[in-house]
């Protein structure tokens, strides 16, 4: 990913974790590279405790978005040991975000993978903040 | 901190992560810098679907110690949005882990400290991961 890329994948996620925490929840960003371990971690977890998420923000130019079939069993790893939702957060251009949940993703060969039929199922942001 | 002092409180953060995931919790390490916000993050997010703890870790080599108060009210702040039990977890040479809650920190002028009388009630790793 170009740096360009980068910075603008970081600013909307930024965008995101300040929907969260405006919405009143508590919220924590991964460490960018894997750190402690080598388990893949969501790369925001939010609570407000009542309901917890892990959030993989993929921001994309496109459908569809494939992902490692590893990348997407350890965040459900991690979601199912911390009582998260597991969804992935898509950011297509000038499109509100969508969430899809991990149980809906179709798999192909050794990836998953979010198509249309799938981003068409998301969840909108208001959905997940409660409102 | 020199780095090598560093190097030290990220193999114990460390062991303390693993210690969380092996009895079974969803743990996840705060990014090093403040990162997507100036609000301060515990180092520490663990949770099993039933309890939430958020941990800021403090490896010292003797008490008491003192914590910025702005910091304390922060990760206070965090907890009570995202429904976490805040503890400070403080590593002494040579001795277990103590889990000081935040609500008997003392408070010496602008800081917060965990002092001797702190420390003794402090509770244990097993405590917190309900052995």
């Amino acid at each position: 990913m170009s740096s360009r890329a980068k910075a603008k994948g970081t600013h909307y996620e930024r965008e995101l974790v300040k929907a969260f925490w405006d919405a009143g929840f508590g919220v924590m960003r991964a460490p960018t590279s894997g750190g402690a371990t080598s388990r893949a971690l969501p790369d925001i977890v939010a609570g407000n405790g009542k309901v917890y998420y892990a959030i993989e923000v993929k921001m994309k130019k496109e459908l569809p978005i494939y992902i490692r079939e590893e990348q997407v069993e350890e965040i459900k790893e991690f979601s199912r040991r911390f009582g998260a939702k597991a969804f992935i957060a898509v950011k297509l251009p000038y499109k509100e975000w969508k969430f899809i949940p991990l149980e809906i993703l179709s798999k192909n060969c050794k990836n998953y993978k979010v198509g249309v039929a799938e981003y068409l199922k998301g969840l909108k942001l208001e959905d997940l903040l409660g409102r």
